[in-house]
C-alpha cells in the first residue's frame, strides 16, 4: 500500500509538552513519548505510519524540543541524526513547518511533504496511505495545500471544524473526495457542534497536512515572511547560538492560524481512516476498541459489574467492582482515579498537587 | 485507667481467616494481622487494649490458627510462648473459649476473663477500661456472663442485636448501666433494624465478653459438655496428635449460639466506647475519622471534588478527581477500585479472579 515515492517526505512534529495524561505523562515525558494506547509510544506508531508512505528513514524529518532529543533517538533508533531538528525553544507549528520545509527544499525542491503531529491515534494505516496518495496527487496537480478532514463521529467541542465547499474537479483517479474549503471553524459549543455533525459537510480538522515544499514555502513567504527568513537562517548557520537567536525571532504562531486560514488554495481530503488526537483520557477511551462492558484496559484487569471505564495499568492488576465511567491509571509512584468526564481537568489537578507540595509528581 | 487486677485475664481470639479486605487481606494474612486502620495491625491494637486492663503480658492469652503462629509472635513480641494457644484446626469460638478457660482455670480458679476478637476497632481505650471494670464487678458479684452492648449508630443489617430487659440492680457503684438480656436477635432486615434503633433498648452484640472462669466453665459444662471434656484433654495431654484428636472432636459452634443464647444469667453492659467489627471496607469508612469531603485516607492522597471515598494506599500517592463513594486500595501487586456499597461482594471477586486464573492473588 505504501506510496514509495522518493520525493515524498514525512515531517513528524514531536515538540509538544503537557501533562494531560497525568500520572503517565510528566513534564519530562509528554504524551507523544508515552505508550498510552499499546506497547509502542504514539511517536513510535507515528514513525511506523510515516515509513508506510515514504521511501525510507532518510525521508522522515522529526522536529522536537531540546529536552526530548535523547528520548526521540531512544524511541526511534532508525531516525537519522541529520533528520532530527531540535528546536532551540518551544515555538508553535508554523516555525516548525517552516524550518522543516527549508531543510527539505534544500534537498529536493520538488519534494512533497506530509506533516503530522506525533501524538495522534490512527490505526487503519492502509486507509491512511490511500488518503495520502490522493492528497499528494492533488498538491502536485493543483498546487493546493491539503488537510485531512475527519467525518465527525459525535459533536465534539474540543476540535476545530472545517466546512467543505465544492468538490475539487479531477482530483486524480482516486475515489477519495477532495473539497475546497469554505470556512475554518473554531472549537464550537455543543449546539453548534451538533449542527455541524448533522449538516454533513463539516469535518474535524485533523492537523495533518500535505503540500509541495514549494507550495507551502510560497504561502509562508506571503503570510509569514519573518518566519520564512528566520527558517532560512536556521539552515544557513548551524552555530547553536545563531540558531537560537533566529528561532527566538519567529512568532509563536500555528500553521493553521498563520497560513491555512488565510490561504485561498486550501483543500480538504476526506479521510477514510480512523483518527483521534487523544487529547484526554476520555478521548483515549472514545478512540479505543472496547472490551466487555464498554471497558478499555491497558494491562491485566478483572471487572465485575463495571462499565465504561478506562484502565491504564500495565504493571499491576486492577480489579473493578461496581464502578462506571472511571479512569484508573497506575504508575510506579502515583495512582489516578477520576471520573472520565472530569479527566481533562488537569489544571485543577496541577494546582492541587502544587498546593500539597507534590510538584515533583507533575 | 487500667484495672490492674492480677486476676483478670484477657483472651484474644485471633484464629479467623477471610479475604474481605482484598487486596490487602489474603488467605495467608487475614484481617487481624493487617494495618487497615493505622500503622498497627488490628491484633496489635487489640493487644495494647488488653494490656490496659490486665496486670501484664502473663495475663494475656492469644488463640490463633496453625498458619498464623509465627505472624502472631512477630506482631506481638511480648506475647509469652505459653500464652499462645495454637488451634490444631479451624474451629468456632466455643472451642476457643473452652480451651482458654481450661488453661486459665488451671492457673487461677478465681480468674475473670475478658474475651475479645482480635479484629475489632475500638479507639476510646479509657471508656473500654471503664466498661471492663463494671463488667468484671458484675461477673464477680452476680455470677453473670456479661457481653458489651453497643448503642446502634444506624440500622446496620450485618450485626446481631440484643434486646435489653430490666436493669440489673446494684451493679456496683459504676455509672455504666447493666441490663438483663431479654432476647438475642439475629441479623435483621433493614426495616427491622430501623425498628430496633428507634426502640432504644436494642444493642449491637459486640462479641466481647466478660465472665469469671468458673462461671463460663459451668455454663460450658451445662450446654456444651463435649466441648468441655475435650478442652480438659487439651491441657492434660500436650502431645500434638492427642490434641489434634481432642480438638477435632469439638463441634464447631459459636460461644454466642452455644452458650450465650441459652444461658439465663447473661447481662448487657452498655459500652461507652466506640466500636466497629470493621467487616468490610464500607464498615472501615463508617468507623473512621473523616477528613475533608467525608473522605478517609490511609496514605498520601489528593482529592479534588471527591466525597465519601476510602483510600488505603500507604505506599503510593492517590489522586481522586470527581469521584464519590469509592474504595481504592493499592498493594504491591494489585489495585482494587470498587463502589463502597459493593465492597463486601468478596464472593463475586473471588470467583472472577479464579475464573481468570488469578487465584494466586487471593
Amino acid at each position: 500500500m505504501a506510496s514509495v515515492d522518493p520525493r515524498v517526505y514525512a515531517v513528524i512534529m514531536a515538540g509538544g509538552g503537557g501533562t494531560r495524561f497525568w500520572p503517565l505523562s510528566r513534564q519530562r515525558k509528554p504524551k507523544q513519548f508515552l505508550s498510552i494506547a499499546g506497547e509502542q509510544s504514539l511517536l513510535q506508531t507515528t514513525w511506523d505510519r510515516a515509513l508506510e508512505i515514504v521511501y525510507g528513514p532518510e525521508n522522515v524529518i522529526v522536529v522536537t524540543a531540546n529536552d526530548y532529543e535523547s528520548m526521540a533517538h531512544e524511541q526511534l533508533p532508525d531516525l537519522l541524526q541529520e533528520n532530527l531538528l531540535v528546536e532551540p525553544q518551544a515555538r508553535n507549528t508554523a516555525p516548525c513547518v517552516a524550518w522543516a520545509t527549508a531543510v527539505i527544499r534544500d534537498r529536493d525542491v520538488d519534494a512533497v511533504e506530509v506533516v503530522m503531529p506525533s501524538d495522534h491515534l490512527i490505526t487503519d494505516v492502509q486507509a491512511f496511505g490511500s488518503a495520502v496518495t490522493t492528497a499528494v496527487e492533488a498538491s502536485r496537480d493543483h498546487g493546493v495545500l491539503a488537510t485531512f478532514g475527519i467525518t465527525p463521529r459525535y459533536p465534539e467541542t474540543g476540535y476545530g471544524y472545517i466546512e467543505a465547499g465544492t468538490t475539487l474537479s479531477s482530483a486524480g483517479d482516486s475515489s477519495i473526495e477532495v473539497f475546497r474549503v469554505e470556512h475554518f471553524r473554531e472549537k464550537p459549543d455543543f449546539e453548534t457542534a451538533e449542527g455541524y455533525v448533522s449538516a454533513g459537510n463539516y469535518y474535524w480538522n485533523s492537523g495533518i497536512f500535505v503540500w509541495t515544499a514549494g507550495g507551502i514555502w510560497r504561502s509562508l513567504e506571503e503570510y509569514l515572511p519573518e518566519v520564512c527568513s528566520a527558517a532560512k537562517r536556521m539552515i544557513e548557520d548551524v552555530d547553536p547560538e545563531a540558531r537560537a537567536v533566529a528561532y527566538a525571532e519567529m512568532p509563536g504562531i500555528s500553521i493553521d492560524f498563520g497560513v491555512m486560514e488565510q490561504a485561498k488554495n486550501v483543500v480538504i481530503v476526506r479521510a477514510g481512516f480512523d483518527w483521534s488526537d487523544v487529547g484526554s483520557w476520555a478521548a483515549l477511551h472514545e478512540a479505543s476498541v472496547k472490551s466487555e462492558g464498554d471497558n478499555v484496559a491497558f494491562g491485566e484487569i478483572a471487572q465485575i459489574d463495571s462499565t465504561g471505564n478506562l484502565v491504564h495499568a500495565p504493571d499491576t492488576r486492577v480489579v473493578l467492582l461496581g464502578v462506571d465511567n472511571l479512569v484508573v491509571v497506575h504508575t510506579d509512584d502515583a495512582v489516578l482515579v477520576a471520573s472520565l468526564e472530569r479527566s481533562q481537568d488537569v489544571k485543577l489537578l496541577r494546582e492541587r498537587l502544587e498546593a500539597l507540595g507534590l510538584d515533583h509528581l507533575l
